[in-house]
């Protein structure tokens, strides 16, 4: 189930990596070039951190065609009619929904504590985006965008809490990746804010 | 005194980071994600060349509570009144000292050589402060400023001729941080620049 | 021979790097830095992937003296008289060529399949130049360039094809590698282009 969602993951960052190609104007390769480091890099950095060699992608060709395949579709589909308003929020709100849960998840069964599974399943499901938006001279979406990290953290933590309670490990996959694209989708649709803590800037 | 010290450096380019954050108008969430890497990210870049398994966060959490109070202590700050003038350089120049003399003594104790050790502890004290710029869409502080990368290189270096020289370690460490603090803030304060070798650009 | 073409790949990218800082109006120092990270930042990343340890500029001062030799050439140059024009496209178009079939061959030694190892050679090539143009807030060539990472994929497979029929290492490192340069030279000088599949934007 894991290697399920996790591949769900990659295919719907990948599109995420190709709407912001269109939105930028790169070509064919561009797309693919950004599809591949938004879809496997929050899963590589989690890996090289915790010293888990060799790579997933590595031994595995699945993943890659996983990417390929959501940029053929996107290409495709841009040459029948535009992305859907919104295709880029959504598509990076289910991947960071699923990343962050399989990335807590592995870290967990990996024995580290729980604050640091939290912390690097919010790391597997942001940091992808926060390449691809690197990439293109843009502030991130996590930094921007304030129902986003806490989105992520609320459901990682709600994995982990399920987790010490002793429920199965699939409903607890579920729960807090629904919970995060829930968050996000509310976020995206319905404008939901946190309140602000607006830090006021240096008195120069 | 090397954790003491790694902590201390911690907690300051953690005050860098929301700092930036401050300037940048992004909220409570933005703020605690660039504190956490502005101030673990130098350290885990070094760790990751080295292959320093596992990472020092990881089984101590720390540094974790170190970024989180800083942050915490930035924000009622910010409510009571502004930042002071500086305080982002200053607290940038203080987590550079620091970080790079304890990165060049846990390189030398990896048992590298003199010239990988200067390096890898430019890299741990710059590194940071040059993620969080970068995920703010700026040139890199390292790049931009002239007395910056030569202060980290020039206190690594003193850091390394002191453990030629069979000096007890802790003051290598002060001496080789105070310089780099020093220089820094003569940087900001007086204003000091280096001689510039200008490279003139294309002939187009 | 894959260490001499190594360090031939080292010097053209570190001469790279200082040609934007030339024209970003670094000084020495800020072009030492930007040098260095380019040069190599592109093989660091490929053997932390790969889990190389220890990492090969560890052991060996070799690479990080053609970096200095590099900074210095281009600051003596510039001294004398301005960079000629697309000084840096083609000291990025050989180092591109050059790290390319580097990296898809270390891949290939080090028992990866065959699609990872031009994965990883493209990754070795393209990841530089891509660290470098980020630092300096810019969208990196390998995403505004259309005849740039598909130019790295043919040459990398083309040694992978070789390798496969048993050519001899050699020939297929110089095959794989001039045919990206030419690639590459064409694209800058003739002004090749691939036909582009422009994506269209969202229907907002």
């Amino acid at each position: 189930m894991l290697q399920v969602l996790d591949l769900f993951g990659v295919f719907v960052f990948a599109i995420s990596g190709a709407a912001v190609a269109a939105r930028k104007q790169l070509d064919l390769f561009g797309a693919l070039v950004l599809a591949t480091v938004t879809a496997l890099g929050g899963g590589t950095l989690r890996d090289v951190l915790l010293d888990r060699h060799p790579l997933g992608w590595f031994g595995d060709a699945t993943p890659l065609l996983a990417v390929l395949a959501a940029v053929l579709l996107s290409v495709l589909w841009c040459r029948w009619r535009p992305l859907p308003r919104h295709a880029l929020a959504v598509a990076d709100a289910i991947g960071l929904g699923v990343f962050c849960v399989v990335g807590t998840r592995i870290a967990l069964e990996a024995g580290q504590s729980g604050v640091i599974a939290v912390i690097l399943g919010v790391m597997s499901g942001a940091c992808g985006g926060l390449i691809r938006d690197v990439l293109c001279a843009e502030v991130p979406m996590v930094l921007r965008q304030d129902v986003y990290a806490t989105a992520a953290a609320a459901g990682c933590t709600l994995l982990l809490a399920m987790d010490r309670l002793a429920v199965a490990p699939g409903i607890g996959l579920l729960a807090g990746g629904g919970l995060i694209v829930v968050l996000r989708l509310g976020a995206i649709f319905c404008d939901w804010h946190l309140p602000r803590f607006v830090l006021r800037g240096e008195d120069d």
